[in-house]
């Protein structure tokens, strides 16, 4: 899905690509429940909730504007089975259906807390992380060493063109490492 | 969907991220019509079928190897909606159905005719192709000019990593040009 | 050499890195002669005549407010080897040494007249080029063909870090194409 | 300086571009000491010392076979400024000139006791390292939060194109992380 369909306000987005990648890498079933932890403008849990009709998505945000925009996203698109938590994660799955698969697209400080939380919630979790920052990737690999587990690392540079005139021009997008681990066959 | 749950041979396959960026800017529906032109192993027709199950899709691939290969992921993904058709493009079009999408993966030399072609069949198609040669992203650029459309133009430069020992070391993939065009919005 | 390092105005300005490989693939000797055409701020002028104390660095830029900021930088680093002309290629080269060497770093719309004059100075010429619009590269590959000649073609993505906090953020670059060609044996 | 300009074994090297970029963040001056840690085949050693015709190049290889090759390639380009070192770091450095400029490529376990060893022997030192494994990465940016010094970090993803006939292929090159701290201006 285009970025440019979803509204958006100030708060940061997964661009298309990377968000079309990580989907992809959360390989969710036509009944997933997803947790989409940090969700931003929601573009993440409406482009995963209309990959399965079945499924449920929780979209777990706890800055109040970004989570109207999730609600305002979902009104847009229809996707009656995102449901909006504004909650801070990891204390805000409670109550909540466990999840078959997370997301974790924000690079708050407390991505071991929240994978863990995650893990105690669903052993064979599916679990896909975008992360930004180089200190977040090595306390990511220090969690997968500790907890013995393989985790998938990619890292995705993307760059699109612009028109200047009859021209194409190139322009770099940031880096970003998409990690996936867990899931039923144990990977 | 990951490379090694394809049944592979010596055919070159498009790798999942790019795959994933692909079918995403192909913004398919749940019943539409999918060429899907130098399919290699099939592992695009097999990955698109499966987010159409009201839709269908045209596997054609002049190569007799390779076009059986499509015909084992589809029995091996039960994909019934993916017919193979061992056939060159674009005189292999003739007597389907048409088109609302189109996905270019080889980079045999007819990129023009090519989609000259699909753009005769309907005007209004959705075209993805991914170029890895330099002198076929100078001629679809041609032709995006002389045709006066307009084309979103992204590279994808993917890294993933493998493990020595304790250790993950990013290896390069092949930098990818993913162009899109055309569409029932005239973008 | 750091970017900050040089004075700047507004006049785009070939980063540190991609600057530092461009130098690299010109293969500069102690005594060169080298066009530096479109110089900009002067950047890659003054790190090369660093690199060359016996040799001449002819700065060609039409802008009369860049070809100033070059006079400043020139200034600035004492690199009296680094001579300013104030006129647009192919033009320019009337009346200046023959150069061994050249680097295109503006993609102003006359590449294939300024490499053809470059070549008919010298046909054993070094010449590098940044290549940023697609259209430029496929029009530099056309001429490469053309005149059957050798090219070297190497893209560089490079990101760089910010800190935001205590963390290290990736912030892309755009892509730029490096093209290198001729020189004495002919490649 | 082209990769096969050098004389190479099944040693590792680093390549041409990334060399470039490295020896540019060293910051050379013409009487510049260098230690060149991990000098595999000697390229970055070969390059440099050519750059600084009054410095010395200390190459420190603990590889009996990749120090041969070292001494092999000092004499195929005559640097004369280069003196092998078949020791490991930090031990090696006992009884050298101290170093006003270091440069890791290799990426064994020893880095903090190689930088903190750098450090000691002169507090401003200007170190560049070559990071491939994400695990380095982080211990080396821990290490960096710790000493409260500043570091650039850059990274650079290359790209060469390989002919296959008429047309231009691109080949994807591992990503390399360029690390860049210390110096007498204290960044």
């Amino acid at each position: 899905m285009r970025d440019e369909w979803f509204i958006r306000g100030a708060v940061p987005m997964t661009k298309s690509e990377v968000r079309a990648v990580s989907i992809s890498k959360l390989e969710l079933k036509r009944d997933s429940v997803l947790y989409d932890i940090g969700a931003g403008t929601g573009s993440v849990s409406i482009e995963a909730a209309m990959q399965m009709p079945a499924g449920q998505v929780y979209a777990i945000e706890r800055d109040r504007e970004a989570s109207d925009l999730v609600r305002q996203n979902r009104e847009k698109f229809g996707t009656d089975n995102v449901t909006v938590i504004c909650r801070e994660a990891p204390g805000g799955f409670e109550g909540l259906p466990a999840a078959t698969h997370a997301f974790l697209g924000g690079t708050g400080g407390h991505m071991e807390d929240i994978v863990s939380g995650l893990f105690k919630i669903n052993p064979h979790m599916r679990i896909v992380a975008n992360i930004i920052a180089l200190e977040s990737l090595a306390r990511i690999l220090e969690l997968v060493k500790r907890r013995k587990i393989q985790a998938e690392v990619v890292s995705l540079q993307v760059a699109r063109a612009w028109k200047a005139g009859e021209s194409h021009l190139m322009k770099g997008q940031n880096p970003v490492y998409v990690i996936s681990m867990g899931g039923e066959d144990g990977t």
